[in-house]
């Protein structure tokens, strides 16, 4: 399926930042750059972006699409002033009779909303993405208003006086879409807006709402930090464990907005974080205090930036599955280094049997949580249900880390193992 | 997808055994119910199965199907000696106009073939499942030979000059059946295979190849016991390691094929070998040499029966996902015991450092092979290929247990640490 990106315009409520608003950069990469690369997240390849207002810029940046995997087709408006209808219109031979997909080149969102859209089957009119969560609207003063009656659109407008939902800028359209602007033009309205509700009127818009999930227009400098905010908000992953939500995430999504930007990769960061963990083993392994305290200090770190693989790897549109791979088998390994050196220094400097059976317990339990995590994964297809005791490696490093900073490795190591263990149980037990 | 299934005739050439053929015990189970398990397995589960001889037996035997998870509708052919036509016809109102799926009552197979059978599209005539591969053929002479020609079947018949396939007795059909069926019958033909001839002659016979899947006529007693033969064969898996293909296979399928027609359950077979594994703790524990013979001893037996539980699950029908998660994380525990307790006892009688070192190195190993495994098919949702270093399961226990047997735990909890650890690091960094 194709898309159409509208790209013309030029941006006025962004003020003159002396750059078009589409090539505005948040977290690393460019407006116009970020919606392509949502979108073929999302499966799409093929994109038709409308340029007009500063057209050169635009397509010297993006060029033909094959750095960010795609194939670009360019398709410029000279009418761009007049309206964002032109642009669709600019368009229609290029997109000859098929179903296409229709985005801004300005908003932001997440790829679930093109995978739930593209697997819509519709054969006249269109799907308009609304948002009836009108509350999580940043402007709604700005937003084009929907009112829905029945799943369908009846009436859209920017100063709609009933309305019951957001227009979310994102459309599955058939080539109606194209006689509708034609038809809007002829009458000298040029927004897309009178188009759609022009063919809702006739009972051809289809609504399909985005259920929470994230979407964003940005208009002004304003709109790009609360982006930015929501962007790095969305990092977070529902089975985040507590340290990881009270702490952890809080720093690593800050270093991976700054990072973003960078040339460092995923998988850089995953190795980075496996280093510092095991640069703690010589200072676990001596068992002197002042060095515990060091050793904690690189472990806690190993663990924050054991989130960032995974932030930059979305924020860059650059997640794999083998950087997924490759990142938690590292883990495993920082995680028996850890235990290990820290039972070790223990054993050194106080001796005693009992250290080895926490370390045991302690290195079994946490392969165990992790073990019974990736095979529920395997065999069942989804992940486990968060809940249960929370032994998840954020809360286990941060056990260690604070064992070692008040110099009492013996019940850190205790805890950690009787815990783990009796969440890998209690999954084991209750594997529904 | 509606199934018929042919059980009227009485099997002549298996001799009176006092009971239907279709109900003669295979595995523990009848013939036909493995039939019917087999369909469902694949997916269908609205089965129309045409009884004649000994009609009553058999609908006792099957009842209405919610035994097996399915719905049996029952047709009577009282003209079940003229021949197979007869029992399709009698299932002419029954399956009205739909296209359904045709087996012998008598015959085993593989459900892929099913799988695969129902995704082909066909408006007229029907597909026939035909095995190229004639030196696989149990009893070609018997067969219902068929000639193939450009993907379609040219002709069928018992006695045909020339063919270069064998007809498997699985038919994907539309109603042209019927009619073909109907023809033939008027003309005093009342063998399917006269129907199918027909229809292949009008070029409405299109085929299938099996490509090398399980699939047999039971006809005599020595077809029986073949069948049971290539069944339990098929129980091992290409992902087997080396001890499993050269023992534990050997012997466990044995155990199975006992144990399929007790009340026995795959999970019980499961926490059974479980315990066997926990029961070596003691015993390794003690670090005194009788012992460890007999600690060794009840490891390979456990790695053994270890089998037991996915071939009774395969066998029985009962392959679920709980089951095979259930198995894994009771596997990875049993590890851990067996190489924490043999390192114990090797510690208590000899002392020394390096023991713990062995011991940490085979657990982390074993660990990470298995969660290696685990992870992989999470992430890439295949399995990993088989090769590299041999350090799965079957092997590390054996040499766990070879170790035991001559005295020497050391250098067996070595040896399965620096492998193991070898194979997980090989598939970090070759995950391709």
């Amino acid at each position: 399926m194709r898309v159409l990106v509208l790209a013309a315009g030029m941006g006025r409520r962004f003020g003159n930042s002396g750059r078009p608003k589409v090539l505005e950069r948040l977290l690393g990469l460019p407006l116009l750059e970020r919606v392509i690369l949502t979108v073929r997240e999302a499966g799409p390849s093929e994109f038709c972006v409308v340029v007009g207002h500063s057209n050169g810029e635009i397509i010297n940046a993006l060029g033909d699409g094959s750095r960010l995997g795609v194939r670009i087709t360019y398709v410029n408006n000279e009418d761009w002033e007049k309206g964002n209808a032109y642009s669709v219109l600019a368009a229609k031979e290029v997109l000859n009779g098929d179903r296409f997909l229709l985005v801004m080149g300005d908003h932001q969102f997440d790829p679930e909303i093109i995978r739930r859209l593209v697997e819509i089957r519709i054969s006249e009119g269109c799907v308009a993405c609304v948002d009836r969560n009108l509350s999580s609207v940043f402007d709604v003063h700005e937003a084009t208003k929907v009112l829905l009656e029945d799943g369908k659109v009846r009436d859209v407008g920017k100063n709609l006086g009933e309305f019951n939902a957001v227009d979310c800028g994102i459309f599955l359209c058939t080539s109606d879409v194209f006689s509708a602007v034609q038809e809007c033009v002829a009458r000298g309205q040029g927004e897309l807006s009178h188009a759609i509700a022009l063919l809702a009127r006739q009972g051809k818009v289809r609504a399909m709402d985005v259920k929470g999930a994230f979407w964003f227009d940005v208009d002004t400098p304003g709109d790009l930090r609360e982006a930015k905010r929501r962007i790095l908000r969305a990092l977070s992953k529902k089975e985040d464990g507590i340290v990881s939500k009270s702490i952890n995430r809080r720093i690593s999504t800050r270093i991976s907005a700054r990072l973003a930007g960078s040339g460092i990769t995923p998988m850089q960061m995953s190795i980075l974080s496996f280093l510092l963990g095991l640069l703690a083993v010589p200072f676990f392994s001596s068992g002197q205090y002042p060095f515990l305290f060091a050793g904690g200090m690189l472990i806690q770190l190993s663990s924050i930036l054991d989130g960032c693989d995974g932030e930059l790897a979305r924020l860059k549109f650059r997640t794999t599955r083998r950087g997924g791979f490759l990142d938690s088998v590292l883990d495993r390994y920082a995680d028996a280094f850890m235990i290990i050196s820290l039972a070790y220094g223990y054993w050194r400097i106080a001796g005693g049997e009992f250290v080895w059976l926490a370390c045991l317990l302690a290195l079994s339990g946490s392969f165990a949580v992790s073990y019974t995590r990736a095979r529920y994964e395997g065999v069942f297809g989804t992940g486990i249900r968060p809940g249960g005791i929370p032994a998840t490696r954020d809360v286990r490093i941060f056990l260690l880390a604070v064992g070692a900073f008040v110099n009492q490795p013996l019940p850190a190591l205790a805890v950690v193992g009787v815990m783990s263990n009796a969440e890998a149980i209690r999954r084991l037990i209750r594997w529904r």
